[in-house]
């Protein structure tokens, strides 16, 4: 296996849009592909996430119609892939292996998501097809119904009072808005306070509006290469350290869904072939899709001990200057959850910081960082490493 | 890279059935795990291909669910992808390439579909979304529009007669039901007539209902692994001789869709790899959704002349005893066309054919093999070469 390394990496801003799934996937690719010094000949292999197209725009198959756009030709497999929410992730994974391998020199992997027609009762049906249709959905289980759930387990296990365990959350939204005032491509630029999220409209007890990422749409895409080809091309090639890609069933094959056993198989995987461990991280853009996943997540990735993860995060420790700044993007919650694109908007994120072009929310310093992409309730985990 | 073989293959019956997606598909990927001589746990990876779970079965983020009904653990990556009907061609394609590289040793391949409950009417509008939502599905293209004006051009452009081109699309019809009668496997296991053919209901002019392939329920699955285990695992190891995926955009992109771009590209790149020549194939299950689909696919992959694939298929040449055998399973005419499970149930067939165990359809002598899998308007072809 052959060292692998990000060249150019291109996102659009999140939010609704007027663009087309093929004009955002576009906007997004070329820059990558520019940033890459390169021209669409050169790429060889396409790898794109999307989840919705059949629903929100009568389009399946997309995969050819995007590389088309770009000017790839007709020798160019373009293949897409969907694990829900971490559909960008499993692509830019793909295209890993295949440069890795030896197979292709320079593969773009990218995700695009179009939501804002389908309004947010049909977008909430749709997300929820992640849920295994046949025991979850099929109760009405709404992701912001599983994430409900999961924080009064999660309270219960650790023994955090609802009320105490609110406002640590309250602060995770806190900090990713603020995060978001400083990252021009985010859906959300404005400051929020604690109060305003406890007093936002109920979505899903105990989730309040503010605890819950927006619909986005929005696309992101990443250029891999060769990490040879990629020092020749680009003055700060980003080194792939680890990926891991984990796995599971439905709910009722958790043991404990606070500690999510596809995530621990895949975080596992991604420090063994990194050869690092959690304090070696910088910098993380984890999947934060409700205020309650961030802290989950912020422990099951080894950042924070376990039942301590709303407490560190109302403590300043995950903040942009903290001991582990995680989501200095904004995150779902702030920069936006377009589904199909999120895996690599991470990965644009991490790219970003670890190359110091993060202005105002650069975590300074950064030279290792880390992505965290979670589809479904846990159907699919991947993590990636990333160093400079 | 390292040499790749098939080890186990596993199919459903095809055809309507009250078996779930989950159900359906861990019928052929056990099958194919026991045939294997292996137990689940000894998978490394899974690629699942699934074009239509969201709206038959309100089920997206499939393969998580999937590899856990089969007993994969949460360290196994399971992915879906999609390519409109290629779709399994492409998960095939990605398992090749994850063992050829020597990151696994052991991967499943396997796609499922299920349509029976959406009928007739959204089924062909769900299908239609493989075309190009803005320029083709939004004038009304279904598939059977696309095929019928492939078979007008093609007619046009061999300046063969109508009358004539019929008589010669219903003997593709006759011969792929008559193969069908010989395959316990296949959705349709009665004879047809000329005079049937040329007589049932008109679909889409000129095509009839006996010139298109039905909708099917069904799922297909193979193990592929690495030739150094397959060999000590099974006694008669398929190898994977050449592999290659082209794409395409829309109708609008293609400059004589007699001969599409993008299966140009992609028996070129197969061909190239096994370092063989249409001559040397001994036996095709190639995509014939309509009965033009075979006569233009035949002709595209080097098998019969440019405009003379009607003539050979009236004369013969095609039929099991014939100089190029062409879907002796049926085909998606006649075995039927799970449209996400098609590429690895056509795998499937030429693994049978090639350790000659298809009895009374076998073909005599079978060494060399080809697949031949078309997603939506050529957006995406698949062939893969299998030799014993």
């Amino acid at each position: 296996m052959r060292e692998v390394a990000i060249m150019g990496v291109g996102m659009t801003k999140f939010g609704p849009t007027g663009l087309n799934l093929k004009e955002l996937f576009a906007e997004a690719a070329i820059e990558a592909i520019e940033a890459s010094n390169l021209e669409p000949k050169a790429i060889q292999a396409l790898f794109v996430g999307n989840v919705l197209g059949d629903l929100a725009e009568g389009q399946m198959n997309i995969a050819g119609f995007l590389a088309d756009e770009i000017g790839l030709g007709p020798s160019v497999p373009a293949t897409r892939v969907e694990g829900a929410c971490a559909t960008a992730a499993i692509g830019f994974r793909e295209a890993f292996m295949w440069v890795a391998s030896g197979f292709y020199d320079v593969v773009l992997a990218g995700g695009v998501e179009k939501v804002s027609p389908m309004g947010t009762p049909l977008a909430t049906r749709a997300f929820a097809m992640a849920t295994d249709s046949h025991y979850e959905e099929f109760c009405g289980l709404t992701f912001p119904a599983v994430f409900g759930l999961l924080t009064h387990l999660y309270g219960h296990k650790y023994r955090v009072p609802l009320p105490t365990l609110k406002e640590q959350m309250a602060m995770v939204a806190v900090k990713n808005h603020h995060n978001g005032t400083m990252n021009p491509l985010a859906q959300f630029q404005s400051e929020i306070t604690i109060e305003k999220v406890l007093q936002s409209p109920m979505v899903c007890d105990p989730l309040q509006l503010y605890d819950c990422c927006p619909f986005s749409d929005g696309a992101a895409a990443v250029v891999v290469a060769s990490a040879e080809i990629a020092r020749k091309m680009v003055s700060k090639p980003v080194k792939v350290l680890g990926i891991g890609q984990g796995s599971a069933g439905g709910l009722s094959r958790q043991k404990d869904f606070t500690v999510m056993r596809s995530r621990v198989a895949s975080a596992g995987q991604a420090y063994k072939m990194a050869g690092l461990t959690p304090g070696d991280i910088d910098v993380v853009e984890l999947h934060d899709c409700f205020t309650i996943a961030e802290i989950v997540a912020s422990e099951c990735l080894g950042f924070v001990d376990y039942g301590k993860g709303g407490a560190a995060a109302a403590g300043g420790d995950t903040g942009i200057g903290g001991r582990i700044p995680i989501n200095p993007s904004g995150g779902l919650k702030a920069k936006g959850h377009p589904i199909g694109a999120t895996g690599c908007a991470q990965i644009h994120e991490i790219v970003k910081q670890l190359r110091g072009e993060c202005g105002p929310r650069q975590v300074d310093g950064a030279r290792i960082g880390m992505t965290d992409t979670l589809g479904g309730d846990a159907g699919v985990v991947v993590n990636i490493i990333l160093g400079i």
